[in-house]
């Protein structure tokens, strides 16, 4: 094994939002050096990093420049220029998640592509190189209201996704390759995050159930267990295994799902990263996703993802009609509640529904954490000055 | 409440080493700006604090002049000029723990005396001015072997603590003031940390259980919960909170203790601060310690200090013989162990016995996690290159 630890060991870290932010928790507990690079120099990251460097993941010239300073490359965030990493990659660079891996899921299109190629349950879709195509197609009696219109690039927390229910609708939409999928009715929508190591070496979070704020399309609260049947759970476990060992994937993938009134699982679509539903983790289970994440990059055995006690994360997204300096109103009275713990991604402008942190609450039983998180919800603001 | 999160509130700390570091994943968690005063500029928060000030902080003028670029100063090592602090009270700073209690708390000859002025149960002791005065003492009659000789300022981790068993111990006694206390023969080591704010609101967490190195005296296994009974686990609890009651202590304090054969409680000492019995906390307990250092020196409900599950910490010391820049052997073995998580510290250089990290064994089942943090200590070494 390399010598990682209080050692000449350079990481490097594509993007400084939140994510990068709770993984360098990590990376400082085990004492990685860590380099950072993010356009903005108000970064969450930017300040408690080892390194960091300033500028464009979609730049091919500042990815492969960063990429030759580091020992192992990975990221926080998959919209980042790729041929740069296939070029660091031929020249010896060790990324993970693997830049081909990045390449499917970063298309949306391609994705849906490679799930139908590998049999992966997945709701039905159309693919579009442009939006004038889909516009056909729906003219032409091909395809039908309601769909569900997605970008095949470069969505991100809900945008570049649309239900389509009427013409009007359709006229809205952007322009760019796309594809129309069948909307299907679901109970629940699950999460699923699997880690995987260069041996390997592959586990499975448990399910998660995740509840959607209905006009942002963020998520509002991410449950964990999922209050599903046992069976609907082993199943989503399985898909969300399928996907991952499907791809050779290395490092963590975030798994979306939806389960069916037929209780079948489809994919939504995967998040090659630590993500939103696994927060809950660093309170609640044995291993964080973020350290898992450290594990699995570099071929460390991987921890145990059983939870020690029910979790439940509220995001934190800045108050409609708020606009500027952000204020956390009341933080005081949910810090009385038990097993409350903020975390505040260091963001110091809020607009609407921007996310701006999150919160976590852990209890024994998870009907008390639900009755408690709502609590939480309704009393914490994050507002302006 | 004043607004820490995200805002212009500046938070100091005199220290900057791992129980800072330490501290400083919270203060990220919770985005409060931190800026770090410590003599070494490779201390291990200096990378990764806010803002990192190089300075003694046992020197007037530097402890001063950092007090006056902060809203609120806190310590992670209690070995600071407490006149700076005074000065720094008199002028407005809120300043936790107090300076006061810091006084009392760094001289171990007063702060027996508080213990004996205040009731609160300790071993019988004799106070010194010099080590003469000691060795008059002897010769007259008025002490015996074996007794414990303490130097009243300035001892850590076991050094400025000898047991005195023969003339030629007495003999080999480093100059200054000190006490000689009562050896008393006990069962156990026990400490409980205690949390308190300035609202006055109070909690203890659960007792914990404390296995020394033979030789290097310093901790080697701690245990929580303690394997004691239940009445003696409540008496340790109370005793520890008279301790921070009668202090009016604001922030944290570790209250180290012995169980006699009698099943008495005697305070050993008390720490005003995170300590190493506490790193547990990290995994174990619905609230860390560090967190509660934050919660408590601003004023902030306390959080739960109930366990999810039982915790074991394993300190990481410099093995004997090595000394140079360090490396950790069979770190890959013990992640491979269910419910390990190695905490590095970032010091680069190993000498024996040297603090280098520590490693927490979590598990629902004690005697598991007792088992498995033997392993840990059997398999890890901490050697140079």
């Amino acid at each position: 094994m390399k010598n990682y630890f209080s050692s000449n060991f350079k990481l490097g870290v594509l993007g400084g939002g939140q994510l990068g932010k709770m993984l360098l928790t990590e990376t400082q507990k085990l004492d990685i050096y860590t380099s950072i690079l993010d356009k903005s120099e108000d970064a969450p990251c930017a300040q408690i990093c080892n390194e960091f460097h300033l500028g464009d993941l979609l730049d091919y010239d500042t990815v492969y420049n960063f990429g030759k300073t580091v020992d192992l490359l990975t990221i926080e965030i998959e919209n980042v220029n790729i041929d740069a990493l296939d070029q660091l990659q031929k020249e010896g660079l060790p990324i993970y998640p693997k830049p081909e891996n990045l390449r499917v899921i970063q298309n949306k299109a391609q994705q849906k592509k490679f799930y139908k190629d590998h049999n992966i349950p997945t709701a039905d879709f159309t693919h579009f190189a442009y939006l004038e195509e889909l516009k056909h197609s729906y003219e032409n009696g091909l395809i039908e209201f309601p769909f569900v219109w997605k970008s095949a690039r470069f969505g991100y927390d809900g945008n570049g996704v649309k239900v389509v229910k009427s013409y009007a609708d359709l006229e809205g939409l952007p322009e760019g390759e796309c594809i129309a999928e069948k909307l299907v009715p679901f109970k629940n929508e699950l999460a699923v995050i699997v880690a995987r190591n260069q041996k390997g070496e592959i586990k499975t979070y448990p399910v998660v159930e995740m509840e959607f704020h209905p006009e942002a399309n963020q998520v509002e609260y991410v449950i964990c267990p999922a209050r599903i049947d046992d069976t609907v759970a082993k199943k989503a476990r399985e898909v969300a295994l399928k996907v991952a060992d499907e791809f050779g994937f290395i490092g963590l993938l975030a798994v979306e799902m939806f389960q069916t009134q037929e209780d079948e699982i489809l994919v939504n679509e995967a998040a090659p990263r630590t993500h939103n539903s696994g927060h809950y983790t660093i309170e609640a289970s044995y291993t964080s996703q973020f350290e898992q994440h450290v594990r699995s990059i570099l071929n460390l055995p991987l921890g145990n993802t059983d939870s020690k006690v029910a979790g439940i994360m509220v995001n934190l997204v800045g108050a409609e009609g708020h606009t500027g300096d952000v204020i956390y109103e009341n933080m005081e009275n949910i810090l009385e509640i038990e097993g409350v713990t903020p975390h505040i991604y260091g963001k110091k402008h809020t607009k609407p529904f921007r996310k701006m942190g999150h919160v976590t609450i852990v209890n024994e039983d998870i009907n008390k954490a639900r009755a408690l998180a709502q609590q939480v919800k309704e009393t914490v603001k994050v507002i302006s000055k």
